[in-house]
């Protein structure tokens, strides 16, 4: 087998961690199978440098900031490369411009443009190890750039696409992807497998593991990924598309996000373009909308109201306020007290009163639902947050995902 | 003007440091200069690296070590860049690659091939200051590599010469050259100018303030070269081609070195080829040899004497051994308690007596001279370490160097 396998920040913490990598991927080698590595910065390292950055400027010039944090990589790559060739294992690192990974010249959040993997496809027909730099490439016009957070996954998944590699394994320190926060239900259990769209809704939804942008490229060039640690021999889990899961449960994971808040809008004037202005001032602020309710007040005005992340309140409110200053809004309250819970699953899309049995659990419990939202493979609830654990383990039982 | 300059790790060696060399760096751009920047690690960076990759490997990977320790220059680099561009000074900081110096492939003591200044001539036309990530470049068949010891001052040396530089400033933590060491000598001047031959025979006679493969690639591409310290306004001192010298002084400097050892062969066979055997088999062991005397004994055989420097005694040792077990050396000893004393002046080609005055002035201490040895711009003398500070000062006052 082709196999990428990439390793983040606490996997390669220190010598001795880089070590424990050397010994992994030296495994994979030794069964017979191509490795490509990619790897970010020790943790801590991106960090110090960004500190010395921000010694001499609050906003320094992205170029250089790209050009200064690409090092971090460089240097685990090179270590990495250096304690493989001293086991036998020979082993040649390349940075982000080298593996030919072409970006845009939009620096500290770059987009892959494409891919040249001749250079890593030639020293694989050498017998060689190939580790890549994460988290960088090369501008179109000759720059080093970096792709932003979780860019590391975005190399690995990008090369696996470009080298067609038979599997893309990401190393972090959690063991894959459960069926729920194993923290609030120790019945929770690991997935086996996963599909792509299960996958981003759990991610938007709270399941930290693989950044979005992540899955969608391996969606977009059809990578198997495998989340596993770096900790242990354990089996992770796969990440694939729908075809590859023979039996599609109802219901694959609930996920939990407390980051949420409520904002309600009472007597919103009655007037066309309206909903349009609020909404359109609120993205122009980076606000990010989630869930929106709108319903008509006996007055003849509106109330409407809408979710955002906890991080977006405050520039939520100043937005509000003009509204509430001009008389276009009579009253406006917040609450940070709210959670989302969604059930997530491919096979709703065949299967009807998956979303009842939800919303019967909820009742069973005496929790009061909020607000519903739901797609073809999700239902997504906004409750009190002090309910969240126990809707979460009701949920969980209801579905039978222990099982 | 168009200047190259220079600054080495202890002139960066922390954040404070970097910020002066960004005033310095501005001043000379706000008096109307085009300016490109030269940097090494901060000072402690690459050792730090260096035992990193040592704890994997007592011999790392070359090619890696390279990948590796490059890292520190392009960190200072783009530090530097930061707070030029935050002070209002475009800058853009470049890798050895993209400055385009390209150099063989003999990892970590590379040789620069050429240098295609394309990229540094298009930032400078776009008024921008270039700041070059110096000590690596990239090899014929693309990988980064680094320079050896002095490599930053190459980097400078060359790029300077490439981009037809007016002057090239090496900034270190002395402030030039000086007609002998002030410790030695407190009434020891600084030199305003000396030749590029003067300079080169001053280096490799202890003054090392540059390393000679700088100051010859200076000769060859017709750079001008100026030390000078990063720690204060300072002048330092010029290095450039004898023609630009109006006022050729007969002596310019005294030279000092105790790192020699003498080597005694007594009774060496008197057979064709012996001495070429002896030599070539200390060259082949690495033997740096200076200078040698060979006489007659009166039983026929041959002694013969020779200087290197203490570091290569024991391999010279080695050597002079197997000699002495088959019987072709009678006996050999070894004397670390000399040192070598320079007279160096590119006036001497054109006066004579110089040579003879030092003899004198030796003559005048009661320092017996065990070995000479001269070119057309240079004389040294062999004598015990206990005189080496009378000699330099005795010679300093007759050839009235402190005017």
């Amino acid at each position: 087998m082709l196999i990428v396998q990439k390793f983040g920040g606490t996997s390669v913490g220190d010598l001795e961690r880089i070590q424990n990598v050397a010994n992994r991927v030296s495994e994979s080698k030794k069964q017979g199978n191509d490795v490509v590595v990619v790897v970010s910065a020790m943790s801590g390292e991106t960090n110090k440098l960004v500190s010395y950055a921000e010694h001499y400027s609050k906003n320094p010039n992205r170029a250089e900031m790209d050009m200064l944090l690409s090092s971090g990589e460089r240097v685990t790559a090179s270590l990495l490369s250096i304690t493989l060739n001293e086991m036998g294992f020979p082993a040649v690192s390349m940075s982000g411009e080298r593996a030919g990974i072409v970006t845009d010249t939009a620096h500290t959040k770059a987009r892959i443009e494409e891919i040249n993997p001749k250079n890593i496809e030639d020293s694989i027909s050498e017998g060689k190890i190939v580790v890549i730099a994460g988290f960088q490439g090369i501008s179109v016009d000759g720059y080093v750039t970096t792709l932003g957070r979780g860019g590391s996954d975005l190399s690995a998944v990008a090369v696996a696409g470009a080298i067609k590699a038979d599997l893309c394994e990401i190393y972090t320190d959690v063991s894959g992807i459960y069926t729920t926060d194993p923290r609030i239900e120790p019945k929770a259990r690991k997935l086996e497998k996963i599909s792509y769209d299960e996958m981003l809704e759990l991610a938007s939804l709270g399941a930290k593991v693989l950044q979005n942008r992540s899955v969608e490229m391996a969606k977009k060039l059809n990578v198997n990924l495998v989340t596993r640690t770096s900790f242990s021999n354990e089996e992770g889990t796969l990440i694939t598309k729908e075809e590859n899961i023979m039996e599609k449960p109802l219901v694959s994971g609930i996920a939990l996000d407390k980051n949420q808040a409520r904002v309600s809008l009472m007597g919103v004037a009655d007037r066309p373009g309206i909903a349009s202005d609020i909404f359109t001032r609120l993205a122009d602020s980076d606000v990010n909308i989630d869930m929106i309710i709108q319903n008509k007040s006996h007055d003849g005005t509106t109330n409407i109201d809408f979710t955002v992340p906890v991080n977006d309140l405050s520039d939520a409110k100043k937005v509000v306020d003009s509204f509430v200053e001009n008389g276009d809004i009579k009253a406006d309250s917040y609450n940070e007290d709210i959670c989302k819970v969604s059930i997530v699953g491919v096979g709703m899309k065949s299967h009807t009163g998956v979303a009842a049995k939800a919303f019967t659990t909820m009742a069973t419990q005496n929790i009061n639902i909020n607000m519903i939202s739901t797609s073809e493979i999700k239902v997504s609830m906004v409750i009190n947050e002090k309910f969240a654990e126990l809707a979460v383990k009701s949920l969980h039982d209801t579905y039978e995902l222990e099982k």
